[in-house]
């Protein structure tokens, strides 16, 4: 019946490094057919769970990368097993990434702001990567906001995103992010037309005063941002653009963007008038907008295009006059617009047409080389006849959406709205090949690098709008369903359910999951949204409160178990500034930050500093913590903030100690102490016996485990001293806190022979 | 070569009819060795697969309900298939959900403010489901904020937060939520001691003036709401309380709450002495808390309680005086404080002794009945020797953290946060039966209804706080990993790593999916977060603008695929309030809303009416449109937010059609809105053959079709009129949307018609 708890860990310790090695062997109670049997698996079912799990510690093979709708955020999940990884928080404060919270995010955020109004959350629509030669290369992921015209910049070195444009020129924008074939381009089209840079016009005057249009942001790859300076428009008739597609190959320098609406109809059910929905899709045919963007960049070069909001925008009559905007009838409201691999054909599929229709990039040309034209539209664009420009029509089926392509040369998939399935064909011979029912109302689809120059096939993802019944259900809002069908056979096989627990998803890009190569710290005191060092960096050791006049400037650190300093006061009205730097190396080792009541609330991942404002206006007394369970004493790191009021008289108290210990204390903490010093030096031999420095997560984890270790020394000594003036409680504390580093050290350790025994690492290797 | 998309439309809807029916069968290229070989799958993987693969269309066993972290939501994940189904916002505004963003969610979220300021995130840690007869019933969620010291209540008839309660009298709290065996009570422990009501006290007084406590809030289960007025604290030490547990059966009436730092150490490294970690944790042993929460309530009626910022709060001095709280020593910084199913023992693991410890309530009642008493604490709490408390002590491994039981009597399963492992024991023989490694520091563990008088066993979830290298890399900041594994057999089987994707999990509760009934829409125009009808509730045919001086309200619908009203004009300065309702019966039928550049964003599931309001400060032209993807021509389901500069002077503008429409049109028109009424014609005599009234989602997609049907009537006879005075283009028009309510009939007449082949209906069954 013992309090001896300590001694027990030290014997637990050195038990565990025989154990952690035992393996275990699970009694297999149920065979496989008893399993099946019991959960009603068909043989199909067991191959399809095959094929998707992914078992403990082995990697994905692709990683998707899908907008997340009205939730402002992109969605990255792993294919085959459909686990979702990450939420990144693009265009809505997050708090669990500190979002939005910390000031170097709210300065990326305050990028997006309109009208001097917050925009507190985005409709993303359509995620596009980075390419080289037109190929994802894994830097960038670029997403648009289509409700509040903006564009985003991650970088996907650490998944966070730096940079948020808004659009000058229109007021809304669907048709993004598209990139050109070495992402010196990315694209975007207006959605619903209006007058351009937001001025004011009657709905009477629609047809001359309202308009829509494509933006081409030039993005600078070294700095890793949008240049708008560098970024120009180009006007086009209020038609409601919508999708879009760069040029590959040998049709790069042009781009696609379809459209709807083209009947130019304002509705107006309230004032008697049948409803958009009727007058927007009474014709039988839209547009495509066929547009020479690189012309289009010369003529801005060369001063032709005029301001719009101190924007460069290409207006229609030099388009017109210059050969930049062509027009193609195409099936009536379609969704997407979508480049074969080969850069030689364009699908298009209205989504009240059964058929896909296919152009040749090569017959367009011709007929614009011809100057072969039907006539012109209302504002003068020239408009090339349907049979001049198209290679096919397929029937596919009902309500036909979106393209993607595959590995095998010719191959497409294609998505059906109405008939809710997947349909596989040849774009290249007009061949309908296979189809797939998919549950419920699928919109986009996804292919494996599919919108590439060089699709990888294997694996297929249907976007479908509604689950319904698919899933348990949680309420009256529903999860949406991707379903991943495997296409790598003849016949594409249903493979797995996705619900999607939060957002709405429109578009998604998968990338070969190798060609990600994501850092897993910054450099010390690194602000991650400049990716230059914070002036608030800060070293150990080198922690301080500034206080001049009514601004406080704390300059903090956090390291497992402990926040520097541990006690901030301040009077009631100071202006508080904190720096917090994360003092960590290994991976995965995130600390928190939060004061109760104020609001503020801090992520830092290893190496980051992060900044925090708050006027202290409320006294008395704040709890902070570090929010993330780091450390089995992570519930000890926490402080004080104390606000005192205006006007607070000082009472003369003397603090007493809540414990006093005695010399006894002091004198088993010593003990303890050299019990556990011959654990450590038991794991570090057994360590520096591998060649651990080969691993650097192993190797990173040895530094923080030297970096506690090198603590030791200093607490010693105060320890010591302690003792010496005969001071037992200061002397039993001191000595505790060289324990606290030792089992700290121990920990990570321990956690570096794991790694060591899971590498298979052996000595002297 | 031709434009006839919509007669081709009508073919290939007429031919749906036959593929629908067409089974799919996917041609197995490979076999199932085959795949094991190229996944490089072992026989065990395969088994994890096979238990928890769940196939599309069939449902999960369990639902399990994690707290976010610092996401400030709630995470509602499947079992065994680990899917994510939905985050549930709670003290996060979420676009998605519109939570915080519509008029009837703020005011929830306001329910939360502090000190005058929003507090825009949460710290959640412990969700609690609600209980009759101390096993779950799936009617109630309740979660806490630890930053910040709340709670919040969620329904689970509609997965929504519709109460958050700020703690007046302390400034943190981590222990809760937990609740009494027929959901009266919900308890909340403070975590970080400070004065009682927010005031202010120097550190030098800690001892003196610092105070912790438990709440106990009063749940009224009629109104599914929190009744401050009914609720009181207990004043407890400055021990830093944590977790909590209620009793269960024989012990119900009591309450169990464990603590740390019962030291009462104050750090302050930036002056010299050791961190809070050191002095925290130097002594072996620190105090559970032993509460009569019943003989305190009834003391609190009887008026013997004080009033702290107006709420009760029974004082220490009463506590001690009438024998309502007890300390009992317990193993150094524990985390989690669990009753036994049958409510005999408790159990408390603390990081640092390798032993679990186990309580006795029978004992520790016969103490408390013989005063047997070791002596009293600085505050006069009496405090019983743990020899007169303790049944066994149990050793399990490095850092036992948190114990949740099995369905088989006396089995329990704890977490080993430094050993990496789950121990499973028997607590009634004090015995170690199984240990099986998990990856990596493993926090909370979760057992399936683990927590209640009825443990179902099964499986066990462990709650690992780092990732580390489990999944594929997505930056610095990393996902937790759940993993769930198998504890039906004699040993423990690892089945599934689960990434979390947003927030940082710290416990997770898990209910048998069959008790939970949501219900899958609203009555018409509900106002979700009262349950209540809006005054905003809006009829089809009853849409209006009123506009009283600067005052400008909407009273608006939704419904496929139209928003009414479709013109909204104003002038510049008008304070406008939106309110809509969404007209759909059919299950996951959600409309969204926004209007761009104005920050207004909403989610609108069937029924539910919402309000937005903002003022129209900046002139011009604003899109608005539905952000969700609800139908084919979801695109065109848009309107026009017009804000007249102040001053414009409009000039005498008359509207150009953009489109003119001929008899040619009108014709063709017709007569496809004739071939498109024999297809629903079809549909409907498919569906009424069959007993679709049993099936209620069958029955209500029929009543949203026959809805949009019912429109008919009215848009033939202006198109007619039209027709009769020659106007072609808006007969056209009208004519074009009978078609449209037709197209939308037959899109949910074939939803019914599939969800009837699917459930096997036949006729005349």
């Amino acid at each position: 019946m013992a309090h001896n708890g300590n001694r027990r860990w030290i014997r637990g310790f050195t038990a565990a490094i025989a154990i952690a090695s035992m393996a275990h062997t699970a009694g297999a109670a149920e065979s496989l057919q008893d399993v099946m049997k019991r959960r009603q698996l068909t043989q199909e079912d067991l191959m399809a769970a095959a094929k998707t799990y992914v078992p403990s510690g082995k990697r994905d093979e692709f990683l998707a990368f899908s907008s997340g709708g009205q939730s402002g955020q992109v969605i990255v999940y792993g294919i085959p097993s459909m686990r979702i990884l990450k939420y990144i928080a693009v265009f809505t404060p997050e708090p669990w990434q500190a979002y939005g919270y910390d000031e170097e995010s709210k300065a990326v955020l305050n990028q997006g702001r309109m009208n001097g109004r917050d925009i507190t959350w985005g409709d993303t629509h359509h995620p596009a990567l980075s390419e080289t030669n037109g190929d994802y290369d894994g830097q960038f992921l670029f997403i648009n906001d289509k409700a509040n015209p903006r564009i985003a910049v991650i970088d996907l070195r650490d998944f966070e995103t730096k940079q948020i444009v808004v659009n000058p020129v229109f007021q809304s924008e669907h048709g993004g992010a598209f990139v050109s074939q070495n992402t010196d381009w990315i694209m975007e089209a207006v959605q619903y037309a209006a007058p351009l840079g937001g001025s004011y016009a009657p709905l009477e005057e629609f047809n001359d005063k309202y308009r829509g249009g494509v933006t081409y942001w030039k993005f600078d790859r070294t700095r890793g941002r949008i240049d708008p300076s560098g970024s120009f428009a180009v006007e086009l008739p209020p038609y409601s653009q919508d999708l879009s597609d760069f040029g590959k190959l040998g049709s790069d320098g042009w781009s696609f963007t379809n459209s709807f609406c083209s009947e130019r109809y304002v509705g107006g059910i309230e004032r008697g008038r049948p409803p958009f929905e009727a007058g927007c899709s009474a014709k039988d045919t839209d547009y495509l907008h066929v547009v020479n963007w690189r012309k289009a960049a010369e003529l801005v070069a060369a001063g032709r295009a005029k301001k719009v909001n101190g924007f460069s925008v290409l207006m229609m009559d030099v388009s017109a006059a210059e050969g930049v905007v062509y027009l193609v009838p195409e099936p009536k409201s379609p969704h997407g617009v979508d480049v074969t691999p080969d850069g030689k054909y364009i699908t298009v599929s209205g989504k009240l047409d059964t058929h896909t229709w296919v152009y040749s990039f090569e017959k367009i040309q011709a007929a614009i080389a011809a100057k072969k034209f039907t006539g012109k539209d209302d504002y003068g664009l020239p408009i090339i006849a349907l049979e001049d420009a198209l290679h096919t029509q397929v029937p596919l089926g009902l309500g036909p959406l979106h393209t993607q392509y595959d590995s095998r040369p010719g191959i497409a998939y294609t998505s059906l709205y109405v008939d809710s399935m997947v349909a596989k064909w040849d774009y290249v011979n007009g061949k309908l090949i296979d189809r797939i029912p998919v549950h419920y109302n699928i919109g986009h689809i996804m292919a494996m690098h599919g919108d590439t120059v060089k699709p990888r096939g294997k694996y297929v993802v249907a976007l479908n709008k509604l689950a319904i019944d698919r899933f348990n259900p949680v309420g009256p809002l529903h999860p949406q369903n991707h379903q991943l069908i495997d296409v790598s056979n003849d016949k594409m096989q249903m493979l797995y359910d996705m619900p999607v627990p939060l957002g709405e998803p429109h578009y998604v890009v998968a990338i070969d999951a190798t060609l990600l190569k994501p850092i897993i710290r910054y450099p010390a005191g690194t602000n991650s949204r400049t990716d230059e060092i914070s002036p608030g960096k800060t070293r150990p050791g080198e922690e301080k409160i500034v206080k001049e006049g009514k601004k406080v400037t704390v300059f903090g650190t956090e390291i497992r178990s402990h926040i520097t300093p541990e006690i901030i006061e301040v009077d009631q009205g100071d202006e508080i500034t904190i720096h917090l730097t994360n003092l960590e190396r290994a991976e995965d080792q995130t600390h928190g930050f939060t004061i109760g009541k104020y609001n503020v609330n801090g992520s830092l991942e290893p190496g980051k500093t992060a900044t925090f404002k708050f006027t202290a206006d409320q006294p008395g007394v704040f709890p902070y913590y570090c929010t993330e369970f780091c450390s089995a004493l992570h519930l000890e790191m926490q402080g004080y903030l104390l606000v005192k009021p205006t006007g607070y008289k000082p009472t003369a108290v003397t603090a007493k100690a809540g414990t006093q210990y005695t010399q006894a204390d002091y004198e088993k903490q010593i003990q303890q102490n050299a019990d556990t010093q011959k654990v450590i030096d038991e794991v570090v031999a057994y360590v520096t016996a591998r060649p651990y420095k080969n691993d650097p997560m192993v190797s990173s984890l040895m530094d923080d485990a030297t970096d506690q270790l090198g603590k030791v020394p200093e607490a010693k000594q105060k320890a010591e001293a302690a003792a010496a003036a005969g001071n037992w409680s200061d002397a039993m504390l001191w000595a505790n806190q060289v324990y606290q580093y030792q089992v700290k050290a121990a920990d990570i350790g321990l956690r570096a022979k794991t790694r060591l025994d899971q590498t298979g690492a052996t000595p002297g290797n």
